[in-house]
């Protein structure tokens, strides 16, 4: 089966909030770091993720890993790009890379997978116009 | 008028991910740790505020001030004491001063005023289970 | 006395880690919000806010208030305007106001005042370089 | 080689400012809460973390997995078991289950592995005593 893929990146820097007291970033900023990446993959396909939760179509997550690569301090700013598939029927996975924008020096890197259901929280399959942003060719 | 007063006490420590660079916590936690004294206040009411939603009053922010007075780091272990009363007819205060759980060195104190609204966030007076729970003398 | 004035302003997305179960932002986020501003702010001035404190000035929060004014939920385009002045000899105010980047409707203001230590927290007059950042013309 | 192990429980309540507005609590604070556990297993084994930092001993994130199991809202109380073992020669790893206190119905469960360094981030052989406290039996 071959599995659609979508690529986005986007910078940003690390803020005062996300240091910790050992002088890098606090470790759970990744997650939220690659949140943000999701949501402006997800802007980039037409069809932001506010969009998709309208409609009743949310994400939760179902497993998260961080791979942690490097230094990173407070106002250093990163490059992350975010490549989405499918994970099954009805799963998405993330996989994401985190870098210095400027050297290119790998900071973290990671996947989430996110279960697709209702606003009730029961699983789905992916509606039509999910999988149109998906796999725009249909195959 | 009298405004009704409740008064509660919560320990707590500073955690890690409250840290920053600079070697203290970073001052937006502040504000959560009022929110962890807001909650354990009205769970000593008989009430927990988790049930307040569940009966449709939300308590939005309104305002909130925070003065810092002394250092505080990862681990300490802190004394917060909350003060509610209400600030008019539809919004409520809590008075937060949080201190070193052994020494009583201040660590900061503020204040909240919140609005007191059904779950469409419009503004209602407090119901009389509200009232009840904050005046139970009723006068 | 005349104090000098610096301006900026900076654009934000909410993020879904800002959010909370009320369906907005959870109210401390605006206080990691002014911080964005004031990094972008030093930044704007030709010298960036890590370097000051590689140059051992640092600017420990005094006071920190928040005004909420209107609702803003993920995703939200922000715009958020910043205003540095001095507040007394050793310490310094930033003012924010924060509202819709597209409509101008008003998401909330505040104001934070910071003590100018050196880098073991001792209040200090503001180095010479910091005052010609602050002040070029210099009267 | 036999690897010790270390086991340790804490209780813990979902904080407001850890809800989203999907209703739940947002992913990443799980990894706040198993560094709350990693603070509690070592106090409890007599230093506490705050004094292997002063120490000169960090154990900054090598890697980070949570698998989301079920549902868990604001205020709900959670427990919380974190092992800690070797991994390796050079780094450790905590073993986390979360789950509802009074149910034992599972939240999320996951783990972290930690470098073991020096407060330059150089990696270290943990010191004697960081061994004697791991494995005091000294097997």
């Amino acid at each position: 089966m071959r599995t659609s893929l979508l690529k986005h990146t986007h910078v940003l820097r690390i803020r005062y909030s996300e240091t910790d007291q050992m002088g890098t970033y606090y470790h759970s900023r990744a997650l939220e770091w690659f949140e943000r990446g999701r949501t402006e993959l997800c802007r980039a396909t037409g069809t932001p993720y506010a969009e998709w939760e309208r409609r009743g179509v949310m994400l939760p997550l179902v497993e998260a890993y961080v791979k942690y690569l490097g230094m990173a301090r407070y106002d250093d700013q990163l490059q992350m790009t975010s490549v989405l598939s499918m994970a099954g029927k009805a799963s998405m996975r993330f996989d994401v890379t985190v870098e210095h924008a400027e050297t290119g020096r790998p900071v973290c890197c990671g996947h989430t997978i996110h279960a697709i259901t209702d606003a009730t929280g029961k699983p789905i399959r992916p509606p039509g116009w999910v999988m149109e942003l998906i796999d725009p060719a249909g195959d």
